[in-house]
């Protein structure tokens, strides 16, 4: 069981560079050189985004796999460009490492998350290892791109726009509080379709947007409170959200759809001219629920009572 | 004094977003979505380029300013582009903080990458703040442009090149080792010039690009035989350097020049028929010096010995 530390940098970056095989052949330099070299989308915007994971703060490696670790730091990035209806294009991959992680272990991430690049066909072109004196970080950046009449913002939202979310809500808030109860050890086992789930949610958001069905969207990383509150503020509108109507997991309580997050959904501000249109296109594979909609007044409610914030990092 | 834990995630992000000030018109949706949208550069390919600075890896705050800490971290990364003869057009910023740091040390973090940044005309278009808990944890991502025929890898060189460094070495690895060695505590009083030196190395390599004086370069971030070896691999080459021509910074020694690595200078492979002209446009305004060349045999040679490797992060 060798550890990280014994076999040095270079050789991580070759293991790295072997397990994600060939780039395509638009990525004119890959891993390896001091940058990476991609030709652009032609007649598109560049869309980037920038999330990191972090040990004992967004995982723990009592309760996820080392595969789920690497496909969900590039999840979260896909999460969010799904919110852009952009495709994704490239990543890159910063990794910080305590010397004493197992390669074994090291092998396992970088093959969860070169399984998520390739179901989502967005090469890994670049990157960086660093010693960590603390927990792991993963750091990814994915570069994509969209057509400029088709980037959904948060910002498009209007007073009457109804608003949907996919899927249900809370199932990986209440995973999570469960697993640190009990204090859970071993490996965890991952729910089913969760690494196609971000993947699926991107072609999703990329025909709505195609055919012009929602005003704004936004991932809901840090729970339906928060997202609801963004949206309607960078909208410059105020927002209901009805507690009957919010898709609770089975698994979860309405606190955890509300304030847990992290579930790979997406929340969309729909036209009501739209509705229709949107339920069928967005209906077609997973399910659309009207949670409410978006106000004149600035107020943001939950049924009557003020609507509260998400997760807060800090 | 208040500490970022006290104002939380959202008033982290406004603050940037204030400090950044308005960006310019090619960059479509800045700070505040889920991502940037930009305007890609026409005719030219993307190049991207990604680096973490780590506390009390890649520096510390007991001979570092916050300041400083926030330039570095963007320096580091404009130094890659400048490898590649790219020009920068948008960044990224990932932080991890512990919830302890004071909002004032924050604030002038964030200034010091948003002085470089205006420096080298780089706007700064998204990012991510997490909790950190254990160091200060700062990943830039950096997305630039050239023309396809303009770039210089590492891979470029042959046998009989002329090994070219600009400016001395050594001088951050001395200071490091000074810092270290005496436990000095307080501010850091950073050293002329390093602010602006990785945008004036930037100038440089795509003048030395654009007139085809160089067949290969890359930065020297972990010193130079790391640097020559990588050069030398990726070319298919050997290469030998001679001791006595290395330009050692007067306060360092020849170890920190070929070990030491962080002092923002780069690394070209220059065909001797070019070396009338690299000198003359790459020596206007800095010194260039010929440590070596690049050889048919396959060893990596210091004098008549064995060159060795750079800085081992693991």
């Amino acid at each position: 069981m060798r550890s990280i530390s014994e076999i040095g940098e270079h050789h991580l970056i070759r293991r790295i560079r072997e397990r994600a095989g060939d780039p395509p052949s638009w990525v004119t330099i890959g891993i390896g050189d001091d940058a990476a070299v991609v030709e652009p989308a032609r007649g598109e915007l560049d869309v980037i985004t920038t999330d990191c994971q972090i040990e004992d703060v967004h995982f723990s490696r009592a309760w996820m796999s080392m595969r789920e670790i690497g496909a969900k730091a590039l999840a979260v990035n896909i999460s969010d460009l799904a919110a852009m209806a952009a495709a994704p294009r490239a990543a890159t991959l910063s990794l910080a490492l305590p010397p004493a992680l197992l390669v074994d272990d090291f092998d396992a991430m970088i093959d969860g998350f070169l399984d998520l690049s390739r179901l989502a066909k967005v090469p890994l072109v670049g990157g960086n290892i660093s010693r960590s004196p603390g927990p792991i970080v993963i750091d990814v950046t994915l570069i994509g791109s969209a057509r400029r009449r088709r980037i959904l913002t948060r910002s498009g939202g209007a007073a009457g726009h109804l608003l949907f979310v996919t899927g249900s809500l809370g199932a990986a808030a209440a995973r999570i509080e469960r697993f640190e109860d009990t204090n859970t050890q071993g490996s965890y086992e991952r729910s089913e379709g969760s690494y196609e789930r971000p993947v699926f949610l991107l072609n999703l958001a990329r025909e709505v947007a195609a055919n012009r069905l929602a005003s704004a969207c936004m991932d809901l990383s840090d729970g339906l409170a928060d997202g609801v509150s963004q949206m309607a503020t960078a909208s410059g509108t105020g927002a209901v959200v009805l507690s009957s109507k919010v898709p609770v997991d089975p698994t979860a309580t309405l606190e955890h759809a509300l304030r847990g997050g992290e579930d790979y959904e997406l929340l969309f501000a729909v036209p009501p001219r739209r509705r229709r249109g949107f339920e069928k296109i967005a209906g077609r594979s997973t399910t659309v629920t009207c949670v409410g909609e978006m106000t004149k007044a600035p107020d943001l409610l939950l049924d009557e009572g003020p609507l509260g914030g998400g997760f807060a990092h800090f």
